[in-house]
């Protein structure tokens, strides 16, 4: 593991307010940085203060999207402790978000190292409201100053962080999912299994269009037949269908969620039923028609759990738990937060403590 | 059309040696950028020395690749005029990727008059050795500090330009094709029609396997089936068939490019049966082995045009015009190099001069 070389602000920001941080817009003192040269290897790791990068206008990350992110998020306890949850997990994703994009990795260690130290270093910006956390946003981005389509030589892999607001203001609130049959995310023998910018360029267009149809997220399709449930925009899909805990298979097309993995941890952990499967969209019409859909939500970061209200197919309006939240929903979104906050014991070694 | 304000380098770099240029390696003394901003739209378009961008490590370009690309090249005549091939085309082809990507796009007028004057203002730089060229990248970045998942609100439109080495030292060059049936590029209902960064990172892990099977490049098959033929890793792709000129019709996955477009023009004005249509894998092995693949070649601004010598498909090695050059290849490549360079009529108003 190297050595990482602190240099700290001599202007350090204000803070913000805690009931007004949003998500993802406000960046604390410091960020992570590491240089990745063909020969060197990764080199130079170090915390700066937080400030504009300066590229060639020529960097491939410009041209090509050859860039990759991960997101994860550090949370308060009450007892004045701060909590990880399971950054062995990004680390591992993020290596194999690499391998599928011709980055070189960042050993796991250097990773996790990366992200403890820099939280560490800006501990103070960690807002301790109910519901708030510090989200973690490390990225790597390709800087070869070179038009040419080939894996760069030069790497930037860099960790950002940003205080986020409460996602609920007030308790669990459902959603409306609107499932996209016409533009495609990802497909099989393509990057949608990597947290890979080009998918998220890829999604905007479908989601500016349920947008305008007033629902929240898109929910994908499989791009070969446009039949199978694959996940929501920035979320894993759960269902409840008689009484089993379904969710879709990895497929290579999906993003592997750490939430969903947990989520899949716990439910088997209670003794539920669960299966991880392909799930058509006419299953789940004829699920909600004949009244056996009982819940549905998505897994994520962010929201970790995000209770699904409405789902629209085509004309097909599907209410689900009469709209509101099914009490599987609320005893995983409870676990969830309650194991990353230190209110509920940690069973499973998911929490790792950032001194 | 907007007013484009001019602020000329104090520090003009010394020219590359012609014979040294490379590809996309170099940049010239000046750039183009334009800014866009929500409410103001693209506005305060200028040249500017080359040099750095500066960006805030959030900016969305680095996260969720909103970012489009062009490429075409101006051209020396003989006669020490400058010309550009069909700039509209590119223009038009922005304006959709710009679309599908969810940016605002550059009004076509704007996007011309931005690549004849930054060319005109580095004309000095355009080399004039047979073959060169002076390459253009037109690009769009997303540049709003915002780790939500949404189009961004502000934008940089630019323009580089790399004075570009012959890409054939002694005449047409044969190449070897890998046909990939694993990776895909992209799918019916994505961004495969769009020239977006995300479509080009996606690719770079079966170029690499066909590397390292000594392939020059790779022939993507559709994401559906897998069995129909797309285009080339930055060419499109032409056969021909028992006489016939076949290339695979624009489907939405595949880039609808403007090398292509003027070969389809030329083969119709020269008389020749021309097919844009669906062309199966087995279709061309059969082909190969009863003898009515007579040719195979690439065409893109790069290369213009490239014999394809082998293609290989699975264990079948396909040799193509005896592994050496087609005469419909040498005809077009004749031909549109000739048009782009001023050697021949421009019977077709493709060209257009930089004053
Ligand atoms: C496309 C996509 N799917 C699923 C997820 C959920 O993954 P995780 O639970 O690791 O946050 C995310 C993001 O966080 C995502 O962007
Ligand atoms: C994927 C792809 N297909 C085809 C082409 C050919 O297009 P054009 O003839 O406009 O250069 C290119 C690039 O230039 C490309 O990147």
């Amino acid at each position: 593991m190297q050595n990482i070389k602190l240099q700290r602000t001599t202007a350090p920001k204000e803070k913000p307010n805690e009931d007004k941080l949003g998500f993802g817009q406000i960046f604390t003192d410091h960020m992570y940085i590491m240089d990745y040269d063909e020969g060197r290897g990764w080199h130079d790791p170090r915390i700066v203060p937080y400030g504009p990068l300066s590229l060639d206008p020529s960097a491939m990350v410009f041209h090509y999207a050859q860039e990759m992110f991960e997101g994860l998020k550090a949370y308060h306890t009450g007892d004045g402790r701060v909590l990880l949850f399971r950054p062995d997990r990004n680390a591992q994703r993020a290596e194999n978000s690499c391998k599928r994009l011709c980055i070189p990795p960042v050993p796991q260690e250097d990773f996790i190292n990366a992200i403890k130290t820099v939280v560490s270093v800006d501990r103070d910006w960690i807002p301790t409201k109910p519901g708030t956390s510090l989200y973690i946003r490390p990225f790597i981005i390709a800087t070869d100053n070179h038009l040419g389509v080939h894996p760069s030589l030069s790497y930037k892999f860099l960790v950002i962080l940003s205080p986020s607001g409460a996602y609920y203001a007030s308790g669990l609130d459902p959603v409306k999912i609107w499932i996209e049959d016409d533009y495609v995310r990802a497909v099989r023998g393509g990057i949608g299994e990597a947290k890979a910018g080009g998918n998220y360029a890829a999604s905007l267009k479908a989601q500016e269009k349920s947008d305008a149809e007033g629902y929240a997220q898109v929910l994908w399709l499989d791009g070969v037949e446009r039949k199978y449930i694959e996940e929501v925009g920035s979320m894993n899909i759960f269902f409840k269908i008689a009484g089993k805990v379904v969710t879709p298979k990895l497929n290579g097309s999906i993003l592997p969620g750490v939430t969903r993995a947990s989520c899949l941890d716990l439910c088997r952990h209670w003794g539920l039923e669960v299966e991880e499967r392909r799930i058509s969209v006419e299953e789940l019409v004829s699920a909600a028609r004949d009244g056996s859909l009982d819940e549905c939500f998505g897994s994520g970061t962010a929201a970790v759990i995000s209770p699904v209200g409405v789902l629209r197919f085509g004309d097909e309006v599907m209410e689900i738990s009469g709209g509101g939240i099914g009490p599987l929903s609320q005893r995983l979104y409870d676990t969830v937060t309650g194991i990353q906050t230190g209110r509920i014991e940690d069973e499973f070694g998911w929490t790792v403590e950032v001194k």
